[in-house]
């Protein structure tokens, strides 16, 4: 019974996360009345009503472990939505993974056109940093300026750029595991610690046990990826499934196999775990959320 | 015989500039010894020994005016050179304007492919903001984090990626001057500004009249970029001549003629000059910019 509560529990509270994000991106995407009107429509219809918005998640969750402003945290996960949202208009492109479906809908450059999808990506993720630099995230000047700096190091050719780019040179090659994780720390991992951290910076210098529970979890997340990329049909997913494996793309299914993969979730599910365990209580939801991440549909 | 003086210091001034950003730039852009390397490799090909570093040396003429410190200056420059070497990349793709040859170089999708072209771009606009975010560059913490913000207003869908879209939009019809004039503000003008201001910002707020005077320059270049498509030859502009009017873009040659629009980068340039009537003999440098950019080969 206990454990039923707590479950509907965690669902409300995703929920008004959810509604609180869709709501704050809402007001920093600019509307369709300012020129250029399609580019803004794009930008929108890449960024609204999508996905299970983990990242922002993750962001609520660190920032009101450490005590957070609300309102701080809707800019700073709006931010790094959109920095995902951008990284996936992208990744869909033709010269990318060339995908049609996304989130259940026609990609962007589908829907709309090519050009318009790189425009999209690209002002999507000027507009990340503008959001994150013109409201006041941190009491701290400098603690403010790092979280720009933490942003762009996660986003760059040292962070989810180039682990994108690590993945473009991998396809069609066997790769070790520590390779595999050397790109998926990049790919996924960089953003989805990033958010972590920032929620939590938006209270003050970030915890290293917070720091190490980001880095579980942003490779759990990516572990579980393979598998249901692997396992799951496309309706589920919203996104084309089995393309890892037809592209010839090193996966942690091919890599390990999928019980093994499996286990190794499992594993950084745990470490997950370990690493709240100094912040007790206050930590739940964040460990709902390594829970909600590695458990989710297998 | 003093003109003839001037115009040479003024060269050697340019070379000294030039040569300032091209180490900073070496410098800040990763080594191809750090993975990805090709990424790395394509970034540096990308940004480095390229153009005339116009926003560059507009950023080191305000700086110089305002009294900033040359090592907050190479900072700057680096992050705009890398912003408009990022758009360069991502406007020569397929999908945009399909250019092939670009400061006298194939470009890079061509030398490299489309995919590492999106992530040279990709990564070059989110390194420019780290680079702005990890230096100091003003003494007051608000003042530096304005200028991130002004850098990503300058880039975003209202600044450089919105005038990008505009221009697609555009192609084929017939637009007023007004219109043409929303667009390039955009297109062009909005970094070129960005370089100016953000140049003056390292000593300290900007002057409302550096404000005019990047303004007037950063359309002239525009003007005058228009007037070189349709007359210089390929060899002599570095990337390919013509291709405004093969494309159907409407240019200021297109909507005023070529007279009429020379004449109005000539206006343009009389009022930058005026912009500047107040800062007397520290201005030089800003003038003869506003004179290298308006009389270069016509």
């Amino acid at each position: 019974m206990a454990a039923i509560e707590t479950e509907a529990d965690f669902a409300a509270w995703m929920g008004v996360v959810q509604a609180r994000v869709e709501a704050a991106l809402q007001r920093s995407l600019p509307g369709t009345q300012h020129s250029p009107a399609r580019l803004h429509e794009a930008m929108r219809y890449a960024t609204l009503e999508g996905g299970k918005r983990v990242r922002p998640l993750l962001t609520f969750a660190a920032g009101e472990l450490a005590g957070a402003e609300a309102s701080r945290l809707d800019v700073v996960a709006s931010a790094v939505e959109m920095i995902h949202a951008y990284s996936l208009v992208h990744d869909d492109m033709p010269c990318m993974d060339n995908d049609v479906l996304r989130r259940g809908k026609p990609t962007v450059h589908v829907e709309f056109d090519e050009a318009t999808a790189l425009l999209v990506g690209d002002a999507l993720q000027t507009l990340a940093f503008q959001l994150i630099a013109e409201r006041r995230l941190a009491d701290d000047a400098a603690l403010h300026m790092e979280m720009v700096r933490l942003l762009a190091i996660a986003c760059g050719s040292r962070g989810m750029a180039g682990g994108q780019a690590i993945d473009l040179e991998a396809t069609g090659k066997q790769l070790s595991q520590a390779e595999l994780e050397h790109m998926h720390v990049r790919k996924t991992g960089a953003l989805i610690s990033a958010a972590v951290k920032l929620g939590a910076m938006c209270a003050g210098p970030c915890a290293p046990a917070l720091e190490q529970y980001a880095h579980r979890v942003g490779l759990a997340f990516q572990v579980v990826d393979d598998v249901l990329d692997a396992e799951a049909s496309t309706a589920t997913l919203g996104k084309t499934a089995g393309k890892d494996s037809r592209q010839g793309k090193p996966t942690y299914v091919s890599v390990m196999g999928s019980v093994r993969a499996k286990a190794f979730a499992e594993e950084l599910r745990q470490g997950a775990h370990e690493a709240l365990a100094g912040f007790g209580a206050c930590a739940l939801r964040l460990r709902q959320l390594a829970d909600f991440i590695v458990l989710r549909k297998f």
